[in-house]
């Protein structure tokens, strides 16, 4: 979808807040040049401050947004785009992180396991004088798994620093009968939409010079 | 979901009768070892002489197994498992399959701008005496493109050796607004059905034991 700005998006000085393989392999996948700055903000917002998860996920992707364009800042240069997320897994209106303990890692998934759940991914595209949020969410569904399968999807190590306990651009894949909504969004990164937002702010760009 | 019969499955003889890198890497990606062995078959079925969609692509599917398998026999060896798929992207009654000019790819894409189509991936698990087929089915709903991105996509070179012209597992996925059903079936290999009749298929032979 970028391909027409390709040519302004190559000058542009892009960072990915974000320490996830999965994210960078994505951002390559669609041919952006972005240099990766693993976030440090710690994520330890309240998710019962916030209305909504939607709200919670924004708030925490754009805190990890500011805290790099603050070290970025510090350097003396200014990044011309800063593309922060944070995702997160819903059930029955409770929020699973990343699980802290593999015992953990099996009772998120034992609940997951024929059921649907929803996962909220929320994106900040920041731009020295523009914010940009937006929050989308897909809804992924189980097959039904035996205590085996899990415990042998823990022991290959996969759950442990993915929100929910699964990857499902890896192992956790063969776990999901259905998804309704963007793939990506349950990867890390809503890739249609965050495509289509710097399309329309680096077009407008273009036309106005 | 594999990883209980993990050890089985390690003794046995895979083989995925494809020559496609998308079908390979998600093979890798679940653990699962496989020889690769791209069919020779001509891929020349007439769709017209199929009732349906799924009946065309498990034919196709199975035609890979069998040339593969007369190849692999003839060479003195018998493989356990032959693993065999065919993707076909479908919109109003119409099939696409892989565009063979860029003039086509254009027409192909322009079509599927904005609206929903449905991709069949028809699968064939071979055994030595036994032969599994399933087709999974899956919805995809582009974005609206405009000239310049079907254009600037074409140029990318991805469109040409994929079922309607796209890839989704590579730029072609910020085309892609949603997806409805197994996301894998789209990327060329349904993983849920197909770990699902691997489970069941070497989880009975383990119990037979």
């Amino acid at each position: 979808m970028l391909q027409p700005i390709k040519h302004v998006l190559n000058q542009k000085r892009i960072i990915l807040a974000s320490g996830s393989p999965r994210r960078k392999e994505l951002v390559e996948n669609i041919g952006l040049k972005a240099e990766l700055w693993p976030s440090l903000f710690e994520e330890n917002l309240d998710p019962r401050s916030f209305k909504t998860f939607s709200a919670f996920v924004e708030e925490t992707a754009l805190q990890k947004v500011l805290e790099v364009e603050a070290r970025v800042i510090a350097q003396g240069t200014l990044p011309d785009v800063i593309i922060g997320a944070d995702t997160m897994v819903t059930m029955d209106g409770n929020m699973f992180g990343k699980p802290t303990s593999e015992s953990e890692a099996f009772d998120m998934l034992k609940s997951l396991s024929g059921r649907s759940h929803t996962v909220f991914t929320g994106v900040v595209v920041k731009l020295p004088n523009r914010v940009v949020k937006f929050t989308e969410t897909t809804n992924v569904m189980f097959g039904q798994l035996d205590d085996d399968q899990i415990k042998g999807y823990i022991a290959t190590g996969e759950p442990m620093d993915k929100a929910g306990g699964y990857g499902i651009q890896g192992v956790g894949g063969t776990f999901v009968e259905r998804v309704e909504g963007d793939y990506f969004t349950v990867v890390g990164l809503p890739l249609y939409r965050l495509c289509s937002v710097l399309y329309d702010l680096f077009k407008d760009i273009e036309e106005i010079k």
